[in-house]
């Protein structure tokens, strides 16, 4: 047994069958490993930023890590932004990365640079077996880092002799998984007294109270026993939501609109997620969005065991007896007629299937569409959690594997997909069922917004080209066609309506560019 | 003036008034800045492995840097591969990356990254100025730092309240270009002696010396005057070549033919390259491909003044009134009939007009095509220098804005466009003629080869369906006029012969996908 089979089959004994791929010739042994451990399915992406955003995808559906499998420093390097998305998400990664033979280093060959550097940016997690009998035990490491709490991307170095020579130990036993650890009861008594004060208080959650129905469910009932406001933060990696939930209202992106929402708060009390910040700087706008004078009060951070904790908050004030606030739910009727921001929030209202998966990189276009689709049928919304655009084809393609037997809409705008499409030949390979709907507006239309925001001037000619895509227009069918995805235009709401529900019925992905003028 | 204005006049009176742009919020008052300093070009590309690629080719060809503008650490990870390649071929360019305001640091923000970190992988030069006064003489540093020698990637992270807020100093003043150090007269003399010492020698030259006419006449006349072989590094930035030029033998790719190339020799005299590696390492193959017992001398590296190296090596050898060698004119019949890796080569020397710059990444598909181009009329050849693939593309798109006068051949495989394909629709954009053939043989074709050549078992179904781009098929042609470029398909010579003539006829970008099939 080489390196590489001891590592795939230790990968495997510890739950992780998938691995994306985008190999390269220092991967050879991993790649016809691949055939001696058939359990571990190995999925191609033509570019790893494909690779990368599809195992964030995976992960945060399936609940648990894919590998990846990338080409050296560059292939990291091109798959650094959507794993700085899954570092936001704290998803769980097991990225594998080829690299010279150990005795090759030496030689500063073309392709050599130094991947550790690389990595740091994205991975707290980073090792480098030097002999084939340490790479078992290092993957199950990794594994183990990977999980965490909290979900990290964990990055094994792999090199070429260390994959291709004999090891003599074979594959290490799967790590335990961690809970994170206990909040102490006296953290939680001091959470349930801010919470029962009857001063102006709000709870903020995120992460894996929201990703998971037990946990969401215990917040909306504290949160209504104790008559707070409940807040998501502004992009979970995982909402649960639809009828029959419990409605959190996210925190807006604009730091004005948050502050709005935090206006007027004594306490803030922190669940999983951070205190609020400015996504970006402004001049002369605060970068620090909690009220003067509002107390932050986390209950639980990163590496702790939430679920315990939310457990224990729900006992401590006495909630759980009552009933749960959920969410009615909504028939919207099909929209007719012009297609814009509005219509296309009401069009993906009326079509949504029952336990749809949404990957949201909708941007400036997708404004009403998480409005619209409160009250449909369940369904997991999924957020660019980073901000490094390029997420959305890779994000819905790899919840799409973790999820067969479910609906993934992928909402996207005609800037983003650019970074990334290659993922829709992966779509179209594995057969996926995907349904992407390109809003093109021909602009980085939220460049045209930021432009204002940061206060530089309106924007002479040569400033507004740099956001302006119209020329030569991009033809959103032709490329999704080009990768084997059946395409269509919808240039009104009915058009859009009918393929919708066209591309939903039919198996496999589908492609529709939705001509939807931008609002900027 | 602020900060942006004063970085972007100090660039542009430094010689640098072209910036390859994917800008985000925290660029918008450079962008904003573009309309003051009306001299710098801005030039956007929808993915940023497209402007990094682009800036190399630009570099490559004008001989001075161009800019980029890249949207903090997940923008530069995206940029990092062709960044990559620009460091292996010591293209000077001046990264210039947006990061938070430096007082929004702190908050963590969820685009906030390492940048510097990622920078490290490509770049040593990185600098971070933290007030607007600084960001002038940073910026002229810059510059300096980038031209070398050795050219390299120089990074300016500038942060956003260093952009907006206003300098008190305004431009810095443009930096003296350095020449580098002068080789002492005495090493010149001792591999004078050693090229006419009568033993078998060779003269591996790279870099500056083959870029340029009278350095590489230089050298020519050098090995004719003393009877040694002239060979050249296997993957140069950008070769000089053609009928009226000396002509050089490249090293092999393959370990195996170079090494076959250097066999017997006694010494080996590098100018402006490395001593020969392998490219990859393989199970008991030599890393080191210089032969057992053969010398190397260094005439001048990377930081050296190679031209005066180069010069006073003729006057020591007492070269240069004898005839220069040259590569003789060839007239090639343009083929008929099946289209095939050779009459690939046979149809690009029939069309390739002179003074063409030709961006290879034609990988498997393009073996025969350097041989049969070698006596075209004279033309420049640019190398994928660092093996990170996804160069062509964005490479020949950066040339094309460098020399608007010359005609780009971009030879694209199908594995390696899909990276970086983007590039195309800045092409379209700003009108330029490049003509781009993309052989497709529906294969990652190389890795084929690599998993026989690493000792991989023969590859299981598991394995080869990693390295098959078949299923479903990839239609360039689609892919191409989806982003506003034309193009056509040749099944057979006749078909290739004819689309390129009419390509390189008519102005603007052209692309035809040449259904070639693999070798491999």
């Amino acid at each position: 047994m080489n390196g590489a089979q001891a590592l795939i089959r230790t990968l495997v004994d510890a739950g992780i069958d998938v691995c994306f791929a985008n190999p390269g010739t220092s991967e050879m042994h991993f790649v016809a490993a691949l055939d001696d451990v058939p359990e571990m399915r190995g999925i191609l992406g033509l570019f790893e930023g494909a690779v990368t955003g599809a195992a964030d995808g995976y992960a945060r559906m399936a609940g648990r890590p894919a590998a990846t499998l990338l080409h050296l420093g560059s292939g990291l390097g091109n798959g650094l932004a959507n794993l700085h998305n899954a570092r936001r998400a704290a998803t769980p990664v097991v990225n594998v990365v080829g690299d010279h033979a150990t005795y090759h280093k030496q030689y500063d060959a073309p392709l050599d640079s130094d991947i550790e550097s690389i990595a740091k940016g994205v991975s707290s997690w980073i090792r480098t077996p030097q002999q084939p009998d340490e790479v078992a035990a290092d993957g199950a490491a990794a594994v183990a880092a990977a999980y965490g709490p909290p979900g990290q991307v964990a990055t094994l170095i792999l090199p070429a002799d260390v994959s291709w020579g004999e090891t003599s130990t074979g594959p290490a036993p799967a790590p335990d998984r961690q809970r994170g650890a206990s909040v102490e009861p006296a953290a939680v008594e001091e959470v349930a007294t801010v919470l029962r004060s009857g001063e102006p208080t709000a709870l903020l959650v995120g992460g894996r109270v929201v990703a998971d129905d037990s946990h969401l469910n215990a917040v909306a009932q504290v949160a209504a026993a104790c008559g707070v406001k409940l807040l998501c933060e502004t992009f979970p990696a995982r909402l649960r939501r639809g009828a029959g939930r419990p409605a959190v209202e996210r925190l807006g992106y604009l730091a004005e609109f948050a502050q709005a929402q935090l206006d007027g708060l004594a306490h803030l009390v922190v669940v999983d997620t951070k205190s609020p910040v400015s996504f970006f700087a402004y001049p002369d706008k605060a970068s620090d969005l909690v009220p003067d004078g509002c107390a932050v009060h986390v209950l639980a951070g990163p590496n702790d065991d939430v679920g315990g904790a939310v457990a224990a908050l729900v006992e401590a004030v006495g909630a759980g007896s009552e009933p749960l606030p959920t969410q009615g739910a909504s028939d919207t009727p099909a929209p007719s007629g012009e297609l814009n921001v509005e219509t296309l929030g009401t069009a993906l209202a009326a079509t949504l299937p029952e336990g749809a998966i949404v990957a949201d990189e909708g941007n400036t276009s997708g404004l009403f569409v998480a409005g619209a689709t409160a009250g449909c049928a369940p369904h997991d919304w999924l957020c660019l959690t980073g901000g490094a655009i390029g997420i959305g084809v890779p994000l819905a393609t790899g919840a799409a594997v973790a999820c067969p037997d479910r609906q993934v809409l992928c909402l996207e705008s005609d800037g983003s997909t650019m970074y990334t499409m290659q993922a829709l030949w992966t779509q179209a390979r594995e057969g996926l069922d995907v349904t992407t709907v390109v809003c093109n507006n021909r602009s980085y239309a939220v460049l045209n917004m930021e432009l204002a925001r940061v206060g530089a001037t309106a924007g002479g000619p040569a400033a507004r080209s740099m956001l302006d895509l119209a020329e030569p227009p991009l033809d959103f069918v032709a490329l999704a066609q080009g990768m084997g995805v059946p395409a269509t235009r919808a240039t009104t709401a009915d058009e859009l309506v009918a393929q919708l529900r066209a591309a939903f019925a039919e198996d496999g992905p589908h492609l529709i560019e939705a001509m939807v003028p931008s609002i900027m």
